[in-house]
This record gives structure tokens, sequence and C-alpha cells, in this order.
């Protein structure tokens, strides 16, 4: 029987619905707007692309939303006074800033001047510790992560006393999904194994997974015989493997694979997410959802 | 073939030699002496005889150590100045709040007051955050499961492709000995399973496990049978289940038992711990490794 399809595409757009409607409401209520910036050094087509999206995705939920653009020659100090000028702005929650940065500044000392409180994409060491402690302490989840959370919970997975076997271990990825899924509480309680480069036998563990998450890297590495029959497969793997001619435009666009053998994966996979369409359309949408929180919670709103 | 004893007392006792040895040397070449200070609120008795070993401790290693005992009615006010006062002390590099608080005090308040730079205990979210991150990031390591990756590592067990099996997901040590074995670098580099009370089959992850560590509070929880011949198992448990009187002062004393059935798995184990005197021992000396590391950061000497 072939697998149902997790489509991210989907679910994206039915969180963004939701998000729309309480940031109509909080709106109405209180008169609190949630404010986003996004900052970009440079004009690196791909950032400037990324950014668009999520300004995009921004406007449309109803933020108040700042692209601040940023000559690719700008000196770190002035980044940091930048960033430190939307840490005091009380109608910005969320400050993001758009990687990779020229080589003549220090990324990890950018992103650990946001204000932890202010950090969206929960890259700053605070919120990875306060995701480690779990419970009441974590205020934002790392966006890819906490969209693959959804994709599993919306789908109908239990997670639950459920055997997770998480491939990849990743600051952005691997790590911090495994330690969300092992807390307690909704969505997770679930049996944590993470393998990596360092396993000696990957397929062992995959074969006994209920809820097999694939973040590696590596093009087609998850073989149909090492999943379970019934499991939930997620897909995180975005590998660029050849060009084709778009039907559409005429132009040449990359062909991208998954992690995961796809077409076999799905005659024995209770459920996959397909690549493109899968875990990517969560991450932004996470994003959002992650400022609308911190919104709340300068706010005071529960 | 009965198991390999691994004495935490002794390899405390090991790296506190070097600690001195380290003190010493750092003390004659540039003049920095390691400074400790341990706030104590109130006369609770347990925690003033734990106070008291960590001074003696500090003191034999010739460490600057301040014991700063304060009233049990402190205002949390003052308590956060006091903590104020030795986040700027630049002869102080280990600040310790001895736990529990009274109940007036905000317990969380007062430990994230602490600068994570002198939060030798590692439990602020910025130094469990930068654990997650591994590599470079780290500064401390919280000293319980530091302890437990020394016991492992001077054993002479190889972590690198290991399996471990965790039993446990306390913030104080299931959760960062997880993380911390299955990062990239010396004395990690394992596949790592986190179990707990919501895992359906503990024993059957037990089984594989080439190093166990159990700390899940619960005397006896891990059967003979649940541990693969040869593995390490490191027993965390410390659970009083009685009392007897001492032979060498004729007062009550309370029976220790681990999560093991200590006399019956050192029959198949390769190496384990024994409680009392396995990772007990290595607590406090852990703390001093962590303050030797805070005096060494903050005079810049690598």
């Amino acid at each position: 029987m072939a697998a149902k399809i997790i489509s991210g595409t989907e679910i994206a757009a039915q969180i963004r619905e939701e998000l729309k409607k309480e940031v109509s409401e909080m709106k109405d209520k209180s008169g609190i707007i949630p404010g986003l910036v996004t900052i970009l050094v440079g004009k690196n087509p791909a950032s400037v692309s990324y950014v668009t999206a999520k300004q995009k995705t921004a406007h449309e939920l109803g933020f108040y939303s700042i692209q601040d653009d940023q000559p690719e020659d700008i000196s770190e100090t002035d980044l940091l006074n930048l960033i430190d000028k939307y840490n005091k702005d009380p109608k910005i929650h969320g400050i993001l800033v758009q990687l990779p940065l020229p080589r003549h500044i220090d990324e990890k000392k950018v992103l650990n001047s946001i204000d932890p409180d202010k950090d969206v994409d929960a890259f700053h060491p605070v919120n990875l510790g306060r995701l480690m402690i779990g419970g009441d302490e974590v205020k934002f989840l790392p966006c890819t992560p906490a969209g693959i959370q959804e994709l599993i919970v919306r789908s109908g997975f239990e997670t639950s006393g459920a055997e997770v076997v998480v491939v990849g271990r990743s600051n952005i990825v691997g790590k911090p999904i495994a330690n969300m899924l092992l807390q307690k509480g909704k969505g997770a309680n679930a049996t944590v194994t993470v393998v990596h480069t360092g396993t000696k036998d990957i397929a062992s563990h995959c074969k006994r997974a209920d809820i097999l998450i694939v973040a590696a890297g590596v093009p087609g590495l998850v073989k149909p015989e090492w999943i379970k029959p019934g499991a939930c497969v997620i897909d995180v793997g975005v590998n660029r493997v050849g060009e084709k001619i778009s039907e559409k435009t005429g132009k040449p666009v990359p062909i991208l694979k998954g992690d995961v053998d796809f077409d076999a994966a799905k005659e024995i996979a209770g459920a996959i997410t397909p690549v493109p369409g899968g875990v990517g359309p969560m991450t932004i949408t996470m994003l959002m959802k992650n400022t609308v929180k911190s919104a709340k919670l300068h706010a005071g709103i529960k």
C-alpha cells in the first residue's frame, strides 16, 4: 500500500491561516501587531529570495514588517548597533539576520547579540538551552525542527512511546529535534536515538523507527529496506542533484532530491514527506509562529 | 568473570592531583588563583555538609575561596545583589548557589542571574545551549555528566562508535550526558538513545548498550539480564533504602543503593561503578575543574 504523502505545503498553509486569524484577533483585542525585521547584508541572490519570501509571508499575515537592507561592506560594529536598535524597539518582536554574512563579520557574535527574547530563529545558545530544559522554559523552537514536529503531530502520528530515530546531528535540525521529542508532554515523550557518521550500523537503527527523521544531507541515503512498514518518514534533505528545464518558465531549475529514496520508500512507509513540498515550506511558517508568540510574550498575553 | 570496578573515589583523587599541580603552575607563571564562592542561604544540615565539602576541596587545591553564609530570611533582591557583586568581582571565577533555596526565593531567577561565564555548575540555559552546540562553544559542562564522561574515558572505554543508552531524562544528568556523548570529538561520537518512563521496552534498549548510563532514581531498576556482557555500566542512582548502624561511629547511617542490581550486574558487565564511591565523588571534583577552566578563560590562558 502506498504511503500517505505528508504535504508540508498544505499543512503550512493551514498554520498560516490559523496565524492570520490569531494576528487579526490580537490586533482587535489589544492593539498588538507582531513586528518582524529581516536584516540583509549585501545582495546574495539566494539570500534576497529567502528574505523576500519571509517578508511576503509576514505581510500576508498582517505583521508590521521591515526589510532592512545593508551594504556588503557594513562594519561589524555598525551591524551590532543596528541589532541593538531593534533589540530596544518595542514595535519589533522578532529579529532575523539572513545568513551567510560577509567574511569580515563574526557571524556568531552577531547572532548572539540578538536579544534571546526576540530571537525568532532560535539559534541563540539561551534558546537552545531552554529547549533542552523543556517545559515552560521554552520560548522559541528553531524553525525547521518545529516544522517537523508539526508535520508529525498534524499527520496524526502518536509520538508518545514511539521509537524515533534521527539521522544526523546538526545544530539546526538533528540535535534540536532529538531534544524536543524526548521531552515530557504533548507531541513528544518519544524514545529517541540519534545516529550519525560515527554510527556503526545506521540501517539497524532505522529499521526499528516508528518515526524516522532524516537530516543527513546525503541524497538517497535511506534505502527502502531500512524503513519499518507503516513508519512515518520525515525527509529533511534538500540535495541539488542536477538541473532541468522548467516547463513553466523554460529556464534551468535545480533537480532536488531528499535523503530518502522516495519512490521506493513510499511503498513501505505509512506516511512520508516529499522533497520538495515536505519540510521546506514549514520553516518560514514556523518563523512567523515564533514572531506571533514573541509579540504575545512581550505583551503579557497568554 | 567479575567486572572491573570503576572507582570514582580513585579517579576523582587523580583528577584533583592534576588540578592541584595546574593551580600551582598557574599561580607561579601568571599570578592567577582560581576563585570560588559558595553561597549558602539558611542552615539546612545537608546543604551545610555539601558546601563544607566543596570549600574543603577548593582549599586543598589552593583556590581563593569564600564561604558566604546568608540568613534564611534574606530577600530575593538582596540575594540577587550579592550575586551581582560576585559577578563583578575579578577575583571570583566561579559562583555556586547551594540549592534548595527558601520558598520565598525564585530559584530559577537566582540561578539565571549568575554570569554564565562564572556559572561553574553549568545549569544556566546559556551553558546548556553551548553544550548542545558542542565544540569550541562549550565553556563548562554540568558536574555530574562531566564526571560520568571522565569515568568512561579514564576506564579505557572507547565512546566513538559505541552504542550508548541513557536511562532517565533529567536536566541534571540524562539530557546533558546524552547531548555530550553524541557530539563529534574525543570522549564522544557515540550513538545515543535516551529511554525514560515513556519508553515501552527499556530492557531491549539496555541490552544493546556498550555503555549503559542509568540515572532513573529507582533502586535496582536495571536487572542483570538487561546488561550486555562486557558493557560499561555507570550507575548514577543514589537511593536511600534504609538505615544501618555505622561500625565506625556507632551512629545510624543511610543504606545507599544504586539504580542497578550491583551484585548480579558485576558478574556480566565489563566494568561497573559502585554506589557509593562511583559517580558521587566525581561531582565536586568537576566543579573544581570548571573553576580552574573559568580562571584560565578569564585570564586568556589557553
